[in-house]
């Protein structure tokens, strides 16, 4: 169950320990989403960084098509102004349920996997499940000790674009 | 990662130690209504103790609204025995999912939250989504060495009661 | 929260060690099914095993009827294989979160029990919730350290049999 860091693999408690700390990097990532706190959104990625929402078919194919795409912090802080200030939106709640965490490799970077769920609320409706999916990640330890996301991909399993994925994945 | 006790941090192994233990409280008790046995529901808390299922919204407003309000583990036993011998509803199995927990602090209490998803099953029916939203929690350590909730808040994300929050959640 | 081994009791790092390598079997086991990497499902068995997906219904009465059932890892590669090869269903993705993984005691076997919601996509649709339940596993060591499923049975929430469980659970 030991994880390779280059040529060198760690021990089992260095591994339990990165396990530790990426599972409370995802649980931290969306509760800010969840909580509505998308101001702390970018937070979670490094200056440079890439993240994007791409059906599992696209990525699967190697075609570059993605639903949501930044390319750096400021497009993050970008893109969470934008959903904060518009609003021309119905107001809605999301909720995350990222599981079965798995670090695939350490490198330069963690490089890390999980399965996501996240349901949707709208005003007046019970809660359904607007998105299902992996998230796909390299993460770095940045010099103040905290781990964030250096790259970023929600693949999710489907086709069919919903018609408004407005909150990050 | 560490986190704070009051004004002493906490070290990594002692954190995770807590973080694994507090994970398997939500898990147990997760099982425990799953599985239909209600009567160790109310084991979970302690005596003096604080239970309420709160829509978002008037957790938000600071509104007092709860759909379930129990304030001591008797009450608990109370509705615990209600929901097992009145059955005034369909037969229906729940199935939770608690993930994404996160301790926030340590002071006397443990601090904690996390993400939950409540599956309804109802005899003829596939599985639906009933509730998800965030547990706000109060954990203890009591002089037996097992931890126990003080306050347990699950907090869903609608604004719309479900008709029929029957099982504990 | 220490796991009773026979007699003596595991410490608590030992259990959380073995906590933590269970609970990457099903992220592993999990991951595998959702990425459509069937052949490697049979290698999370051990070469004696049995796999079952139980209605609760009937595990709760002791009947033995079951949805889909293997007494080995051949009858599992055959089914692998099937599945595979086949194609007589509309393309689907499947999605796993196993959560709330819990270790109930330790002898010659684990045996851990865990939540499960299995979502389904079909082309042109949303996600919806396949399948919901508890899955009650007999895990062994074997002699290349790795863990692997000896009996393993997904105990679904319904008197209901969906039409088309197709992937395993």
């Amino acid at each position: 169950m030991s994880i390779e860091e280059g040529s060198l693999p760690l021990g089992i408690d260095e591994t339990m320990r990165l396990q530790y700390e990426v599972e409370q990097l995802y649980s931290r990532y969306a509760a800010a989403i969840d909580d509505g706190r998308l101001d702390e959104w970018p937070e979670f990625f490094t200056e440079a960084c890439f993240y994007a929402i791409v059906p599992r078919d696209n990525f699967e194919r190697g075609l570059p098509l993605a639903v949501m795409r930044c390319e750096s912090r400021d497009m993050l802080k970008d893109r969470a102004r934008a959903i904060r200030e518009t609003m021309m939106y119905e107001p809605r709640y999301v909720r995350h349920q990222i599981t079965n965490v798995r670090i695939e490799r350490v490198d330069e970077s963690i490089h890390a996997q999980a399965n996501y769920a996240v349901f949707e609320v709208l005003m007046d409706e019970l809660p359904k499940v607007l998105s299902v999916g992996r998230s796909i990640d390299l993460i770095r330890r940045e010099p103040d000790g905290a781990l964030r996301f250096r790259e970023k991909r929600a693949v999710y399993d489907s086709v069919l674009v919903p018609n408004s994925i407005i909150y990050p994945l």
